[in-house]
């Protein structure tokens, strides 16, 4: 019997309240394992179903932007709550649709619902609403100052692309629609087409928490579609007035080109390709480069390197330790078990760049992970090995190849370390290996890592995300389409807020949040 | 005698420390109010001098960007100062380039002066870092959390573009080059050609402040260029990471789409054009029709209605007291004396508009100014006056006519103005005349007016923008590029400043604002 059964999925398109079968075509999602189809197939939404779900939203915005800190925040917390009570339903239909462990998809659960929470007590908390007041100075000479206050207020409905490495946390209820409802957006999502069941059984959370808290339905809407139909509906439909995206640079580039094209552009948040550079300094490398290989493989393996922050790049200065180093690196690797990629589309991504590397000139392979007969998608990790001046000469080895590969590349000098930074495109994450004696080069450094990431890790690794206060997952192009934001952490509700200023407003027009007496 | 010949002025290209002619042609400003050539020309530059500015602006950017609050401060006031001790050489020169009256440029200079010294304290105070801190949770389970700091840090050298019409305010040290150097982001800015002594006379007091404050010399350049070809080169110089701009709706789309096009797209700040729209509600026009008929055109006429929150469009729901308002503002109309414009170009543009408005259907005019004979661009005067209907059926009504013209519109019902308003373009500013009767009908357009501008005024007028913590000088698109920001105001730093996170830095390695000792 299919896991899906006991909890009665459909197959409908969710759109505000309602439910039913879109008529774009259909597909069902595909267990990675084994590669089998699961129930139900999925109706495929078209152009009218993004107008329906965008009217709906558009007549939503003006009520639910204006709900009180503790109704917002409470349905934030109710969606939590709702996914949370699904529990083993949930995570076994989300192992059944990406292969991702039932361990791993418990972590994401908690981290998708921890999140959801940390923006409710961003709603009560207020400060997100930006509230400035510059009182009226009516004695001011040459001329009196008018009474001007400020808030930020949401920008309208947002567009939701789904992710397919984070089912949840960054999919239907993941950071963007959050952070999205958090700031008084309604949200429509379209649904990614490896995880469908998945996000029905999120989005009907979702919509269950609408209608309890009596809010519009058109809060939200979920949508399922192929290609790019639907996409380049929501985001060229008039009514919605910003997008967060995470996925491939080119979908996130045809997003933004759309979003441009408009009448009235509109800002779209595409979290799109980075491969997080990690450096090794000398001093490192010579006191623990075995350590530091074998700890290289534990990151760019987890999640089968399907992770956003994978470590694709290493940078060594050449010297004392960096054969120890890759020693330890390659031996780890030859023992990593082969597991399921999320899709047969990822996995057979995934080879081709690992085939591209493995032809490069001047690329050799360092190991090979284990290669997982009987897996009907298997992802066999690889780690390259070449030097600066081969990627100096092929760009193109800087390439993100999503999926458990890493290239080592050794560099003969600090100084040529410096320019090979300076010549890396923007990235999610840079990371430093550095021990005491490395301090100087890191500090030199330090400016220009600045310039190329969006996060700086010291002795760590760039995978595991924290989503905190002080988080900031986004970067310079192309990481992403917008460096002045981030798309996990509490700071990501900024994205869909602009300020207001009122000049001069008697006493019963101020805003909530601008009056003298709230 | 030429009134620069006693402060030195020379028609050279100021870039970084040094002052050279440029090569591209010349240009001479002109008196508007006799038509006149000023004396020196300027020599224009090239892609050459783009790109020699922007190397140094780069070669800066590092140490500017980590001087301390107090050498940020000191130099931000050090211009104040200067420009302060200039005085009436200054104003002079201001008023011989644009034919604004000397009292109104005093007031301008005042208004740049204290917009610097306001951006010293912010800089002092230290909010702009954005600083965040999430200590590390070792024992956390399931997992650690890793010690994660995040501060903002200036996107990198900015290149601002003049206004015509606020020669000190809105240009070579105005609103957006005081908030960029604030940010810590090196400046060049592009003259505005219509007064290029006042850009030389500000440029050399900012030039003289980087030296004196020991700053690298690439922190501020001044360039000098007609048509678009140092404009394109600057915005699409890889080294630029944002640009400010105020001026025309073409102008500023040429920026936008130039900077989109660029192998990494980075952010214009584009404030372009707003016919302010002013609602006048039953009971003001009841009440107070005349009086309000007055301080329209009183608003209207600052300036020579050439500001960008000139009110253009005035909404009239018919009834009692719209004859009154209207008759009141045709008579103090006709006794408003003509005043030479900023430059024969915009007078021009200034009579194409109003002779588009005079010979549209449906369109009356309900006033006109004094011709000015004797002026050499002289701008009269405009008032129109037309239905809902007609405005309906000819959205180009809509169109910015910049200079003093405005056309009233009236209006059938309060649920006709709805629609109406819904159907504007973004603006900057939307004003409201509401008597108490009003409260509940303003009420109702209140979520309207928010989506649709950025500042709302309630009787009052939208001329005379506040240099504040709280003001919104921006708005939804075509008002602005992006709505998420503000030109004016403290809040305007926020746009040439990033995020970026640390994740267990040790603390040698930690930067200014986010190391736990200081």
């Amino acid at each position: 019997m299919s896991p899906t059964a006991t909890i009665g999925l459909t197959g409908d398109l969710l759109v505000g309240g309602g439910a039913y079968r879109g008529t774009h075509g259909e597909i069902a999602a595909v267990d990675p394992r084994t590669g089998r189809e699961l129930q139900p197939s999925y109706g495929l939404g078209g152009p009218e179903d993004v107008r329906r779900a965008a009217e709906l939203a558009e007549a939503a915005f003006d009520t639910y932007r204006e709900t009180t800190p503790a109704v917002r925040a409470g349905f934030l917390t109710a969606i939590a709550d709702g996914l949370d009570a699904l529990g083993d339903e949930l995570i076994a239909r989300v192992t059944a649709e990406t292969g991702i462990p039932a361990a791993r998809v418990t972590g994401e659960l908690a981290r998708t619902t921890n999140q959801l929470r940390l923006f409710a007590d961003v709603v009560r908390d207020g400060g997100w609403l930006g509230a400035r007041i510059d009182p009226a100075l009516p004695e001011r000479t040459p001329l009196p100052r008018p009474d001007i206050r400020r808030r930020l207020v949401p920008v309208g409905p947002v567009a939701v692309f789904s992710a397919s490495n984070f089912p949840l946390a960054f999919s239907v209820a993941g950071g963007d629609t959050a952070s999205a409802l958090a700031a008084g957006a309604p949200v429509i999502v379209k649904a990614h087409s490896s995880h469908p069941g998945t996000s029905e059984l999120v989005g009907r959370v979702i919509q269950r928490a609408v209608a309890d808290h009596g809010l519009p339905e058109g809060v939200f809407s979920l949508l399922f579609g192929t290609g790019r139909e639907v996409g380049i509906a929501l985001v060229t439909d008039p009514r919605i007035k910003a997008v967060g995206f995470t996925g491939s640079r080119s979908g996130g580039l045809a997003l933004v080109a759309a979003a441009q094209a408009r009448p009235e552009p509109i800002p779209v948040y595409a979290e799109m390709s980075s491969v997080n550079p990690v450096i090794v300094l000398p001093a490192a490398l010579r006191g623990r480069g075995a350590e530091i290989g074998r700890a290289l493989v534990a990151s760019m393996t987890v999640g089968q390197g399907q992770l956003c922050t994978s470590p694709g790049l290493v940078f060594a200065v050449d010297g004392p330790g960096v054969a120890e180093f890759v020693a330890a690196a390659a031996e780890a690797l030859r023992a990593v078990p082969a597991a399921p990629m999320l899709s047969a589309g990822i996995q057979q991504a995934f080879a081709e760049g690992v085939e591209r590397l493995r032809s490069a000139t001047g690329v050799e392979i360092a190991a090979a992970g284990e290669a997982g007969d009987g897996i009907a998608a298997p992802g066999q990790a690889h780690l390259f090995r070449t030097t600066n001046a081969e990627l100096r000469d092929n760009p193109a080895l800087q390439e993100e190849v999503f999926g458990a590969s890493s290239l080592i590349v050794t560099v003969n000098s600090a100084d040529e370390l410096r320019d090979t930074v300076a010549g890396l495109e923007g990235q999610l994450t840079l990371t430093l290996h550095a021990d005491d004696a490395d301090l100087e080069v890191a500090r030199a450094l330090l400016p220009l890592l600045e310039r190329k990431a969006g996060r700086i890790v010291v002795n760590g690794w760039p995978t595991g995300v924290e989503v905190g206060h002080a988080m900031v997952h986004g970067g310079p192009f192309p990481a992403t389409s917008d460096s002045r934001t981030t798309s996990v952490g509490t700071a990501a509700i900024e994205r869909f807020l602009r300020p207001v200023a009122y000049q001069n407003l008697p006493a019963g027009l101020l805003p909530a949040g601008l009056d003298d007496g709230r």
